[in-house]
């Protein structure tokens, strides 16, 4: 039986979740439902965007992802289906598969016109984007949701700038439940301008001191050689390529609830730049 | 297989609702288990009932739904499973079935006399009610619980009021996620009362400034109309039936985190008067 | 099928838990995957080890337990399987399972060597703990992991001390979601010393004055005998053995986000000391 997951800005504490799970079990009681997020932020396309695009390709192919942030129908955003890399997703058209697919076509696009009522509804996640999952989920047709679409909204993601062959200008997507902070700078990237020059990486402080970093490490825990005993590590700011591939500062095992994460300590949020300026070889 | 739902104010990250997860699945190891909600507030009935109220229903008929708020047993308050529209649901008497049920009556009572070590225990929904709901999900007669009742403490919700033919008065009953302001006047007691007329709903804001809505739309983005592009309408106050059916203060597609939901912006909470007059014809 | 659960501070907003439930169904589509917490504080291996402790065995014996806590693999600190008590724990040998055990061996212990690049990887738990999962959840043998091992990595406790007869000093540790304090005094030891004598549990509130407490509860709502309303012993504090069996500081039905929680009234954190002098006889 397929898995369908539910990514959302709904929030744990309402009746908005557990109606989802409930009208799917309705129709397919022997479904597997698997929460990706119910956390991001209010409306937050890219953040979303950034959560499912790390975590999808983790489940079986043939899954079938719900994301309900931004999700209500307009004129101008119609609810859509489309399959990218064997999975299917099930959203309004916001611009969100863009990010996903990184800006390249999903393989099929439908515009969703079954459900009209729920699709017109103010709960368009349970009334029109759940029958159409469970559908889906059933062995259906994609083709018999609506007509095929050859386009999705597209959205320009931040991409990071490389000026003057020695600096490279990246940018904050992500704050994450550690206060790490995550930039749109991969390491694939990284390497490809570095070209074996040595760097700085140049971090604003909160109080305007500026630390720059000289290496990025394979591991959190790699910053420990550095001193002669791990408690003395703690705390201390490093960059590292996250498990997602992006560039990351972090600050080794920081509590940000007791202390500070590197976004408190550091005053970074979402869409502040990062910049590493290579040195002359 | 039946589907066990779980609605409590254990919060998620003590050994609580795992504890109680453990104890289904020991017993019925192929079970459905499905959160409700864990993030009612503390001993928060009237909160519950929303959150319940909106959401059992859209589960197959025959699911069993466990109530862990204020449910520890006292000499005034015991354990009772009843049946309601076709569901179980497994509590303390403490009023909460009351205000799901609209002070109707359910259709079957039974005070829950069977697990007396687990009633009279420090976790009664571990201990008592979990035996209970796996045997009614293990198709066990509910009439083996205890003795049949007639009547569950009867809690009075808050009802809106209607004065002098022109003033139509209700009260804040939930505060949801994005902050949205959640009435007790439903669009069947507005539009009783309404009969066409004009109106104005009065919203006190925290700076002691009034506004008044004259319009109650029929989705959120149709606030758009009202402005030449969407991002005029972003953070404008607007009226709603929401898709519970209650009349729904809210801020078009505001972030609480990162600026203000309804609730903060207005300063309303829980209890809070919000009033409608109507004009004269 | 055997049941996985998971225990992490990785919080449910990142793509961390969906990843790590999408690796093992793609293994197992069929097993059954149960969040112990995912709002371990970061790092904090007690509170991890109280959570567990205190719902693992309700689940069935060879149920799996990843914990996702601290979980790096460093040279000192290497990925083990061990079974407690008929489950399995797979986690980094960072001294969470001594606590779990209470300093006894567990019943097996094996270091994990196979999977060496996600032992490696920044995603332990992903790489390395979810394979290692899906191989026991097939009925895989343990010995196939690594070299056995006979010992693990021992932290010592926070133990109540017991001073001339008369005073017992215990430590907070552990503040759950109603803002309970749990100390380290069990039942047992308490009954033990106190051998039938009177006592004073001394608490220090936040404004330095004392509250004395001269009864342990057998249930929270004990205290109301004490009044002759139940709404005039709400907020009460009041000391209960709570259902793990160990010593707790509450106040009687307390929304911890409206008013207060024992832990914010009296100013009480984790650490901090609580003492019970017995009268003399």
């Amino acid at each position: 039986m397929a898995i369908i997951t539910l990514t959302t800005d709904f929030g744990i504490k309402d009746y908005f979740v557990s109606s989802v799970k409930g009208a799917i079990l309705k129709e397919l009681p022997d479904v597997t439902i698997i929460d990706i997020s119910h956390h991001v932020s209010p409306f937050d396309i890219s953040e979303a965007a950034y959560i499912i695009r790390n975590s999808y390709d983790e489940f079986p192919k043939g899954s079938i992802h719900i994301i309900g942030v931004n999700s209500l129908s307009t004129p101008d955003q119609r609810p859509i289906c489309a399959r990218i890399n064997g999975h299917y997703f099930i959203c309004g058209d916001n611009g969100i598969l863009s990010l996903i697919c990184h800006n390249e076509l999903p393989e099929e696009i439908y515009e969703i016109t079954i459900h009209p009522e729920g699709i017109d509804s103010l709960f368009p996640v349970k009334n029109c984007f759940v029958p159409v999952a469970c559908h889906l989920a059933r062995g259906g047709l994609p083709s018999l949701l609506g007509p095929k679409r050859n386009e999705i909204k597209q959205l320009n993601e931040l991409k990071p700038v490389y000026r003057e062959d020695k600096v490279l200008i990246g940018y904050v997507i992500y704050i994450d439940h550690f206060g790490n902070v995550v930039t749109n700078i991969t390491r694939k990237q990284f390497d490809e301008v570095a070209a074996g020059r040595k760097y700085n990486i140049i971090l604003r402080q909160k109080d305007f001191s500026i630390t720059d970093i000289k290496i990025i490490y394979d591991h959190y825990h790699d910053v420990i050689h550095d001193f002669s005993k791990e408690f003395q590590a703690m705390g201390r700011t490093l960059c590292v390529f996250n498990s997602a591939g992006f560039l990351e500062v972090t600050l080794y095992k920081s509590n940000p609830v007791v202390s500070s994460g590197a976004n408190q300590l550091m005053g970074l949020k979402k869409g502040d730049t990062i910049t590493v300026e290579f040195e002359d070889e």
